[in-house]
């Protein structure tokens, strides 16, 4: 985490795009939720079945909207063709027709977990904590400048590397969930590098001064802990049902 | 325009589909843009040269938010059909490679017409009324009610009968614009129709009690008055330069 005062940093000119790069990727390097405890248990193999279905259930309320906070950023942006390229992200998720799309797999992902459609969409047992973090990163984008919004999404930088391990982990440890309901973790390893790679080039390009710079690496630090939060609440589980 | 106090119509029931679908189809009717006088002299063919590409440039202001309202239109939606129906008008505009789409025809109906793309690109000759309306409309669109939002979007309703006499009155009057400047006009026909029978679809399910019916007609007249404004503004003109 930065170690540099306020007033120091401020005073200073921009970084060069390679030092902007590094000061970026060292965000999730940093602060991803891959290092959260429950990320750790889940990936050692030692969650509970009841644990990795409050997970799915839970970051199913994330995942449904991706597509929502995308069209948010989208509204931002004055150009066609830039529009057309961050739609794809809803189309990522939606998918082009119906049975498609990574919201699609993410019910077959519960499906295989024993989570029927109908509990998943019902949205009854998601957790305070995770409302409150799904509702701050969709009011973030929403209200939130075009740059702050994309380096948001910057997250995606560490996507395919937690994806792979996500994959060996439950073909190791969690055998008890068929392997075609892992498709959604599958998809996001090209799909993650492909977005991370496009946003990086908008936020290299559209920061341009330092603060602005310090405004790309504070959203993506925010949005590391919205991801944070979502798996403190999910470790945490309702209240009064503390393991 | 209706007659009845709001006392009386909060009192009763709500219209049954046919009466609150001619209610819906009454408000263009009535307040459609088509009966401006600027529109009508655009129609009769009396439109100075000058005049006609006042209208084109500052059209096009609302041209291009057109994708921003629906992307925000969009995010008002929580299912994966409804949005991924909803896109397909965000791809009739911004097109689904450089060079098409509706942005794309309104550039070329511009060049047809002797205003090259940087000009009409540059926003630099909109004016404040124009500005105004077009900033009233999406902001609708951002805060308003999902219902709202659609509702607003039925004078699609009347777009197909307008682009139909637009493009007989272009082809007679204004033959100084090249025929395959209107490619826009003649794709609104099928896309106007398209659209506004699923969005009136939408609000006769969603629109359940009288107030939420009378909502939506409200929706409706207010996107009128938005479409009338613009054409008061071009037809006044640039202040100081009035005909």
């Amino acid at each position: 985490m930065s170690t540099a005062a306020p007033t120091a940093t401020r005073t200073g000119g921009p970084w060069s795009p390679d030092e902007f790069t590094g000061r970026l990727r060292a965000v999730p390097a940093e602060r991803y939720h891959d290092r959260h405890p429950f990320n750790v248990r889940m990936h050692e193999g030692t969650l509970e079945p009841g644990e990795l279905r409050r997970w799915i259930i839970n970051r199913f309320h994330y995942q449904r909207h991706i597509p929502v906070k995308d069209a948010l950023i989208l509204a931002k942006f004055d150009d066609s063709s830039l529009r057309r390229s961050w739609l794809r992200r809803i189309q990522d998720h939606d998918g082009l027709v119906e049975g498609e799309g990574g919201i699609e797999r993410w019910l077959r992902l519960g499906e295989a977990a024993g989570i029927d459609r109908a509990r998943l969409r019902s949205g009854t047992e998601v957790l305070p904590g995770v409302r409150l973090a799904v509702d701050g990163y969709v009011n973030f984008c929403r209200l939130g400048s075009p740059l702050e919004a994309v380096a948001a999404s910057l997250t995606e930088l560490a996507a395919p590397g937690i994806m792979r391990t996500r994959i060996e982990a439950f073909e190791l440890h969690y055998r008890w969930i068929a392997a075609d309901g892992l498709s959604y973790f599958r998809d996001r390893i090209g799909q993650g590098g492909r977005d991370s790679e496009e946003a990086l080039a908008l936020v290299i390009a559209w920061a341009t001064t330092r603060r602005e710079q310090e405004a790309a690496v504070a959203a993506l630090r925010f949005k590391c802990d919205v991801l944070w939060s979502l798996l403190d609440a999910i470790d945490h589980g309702p209240a009064g049902e503390r393991p």
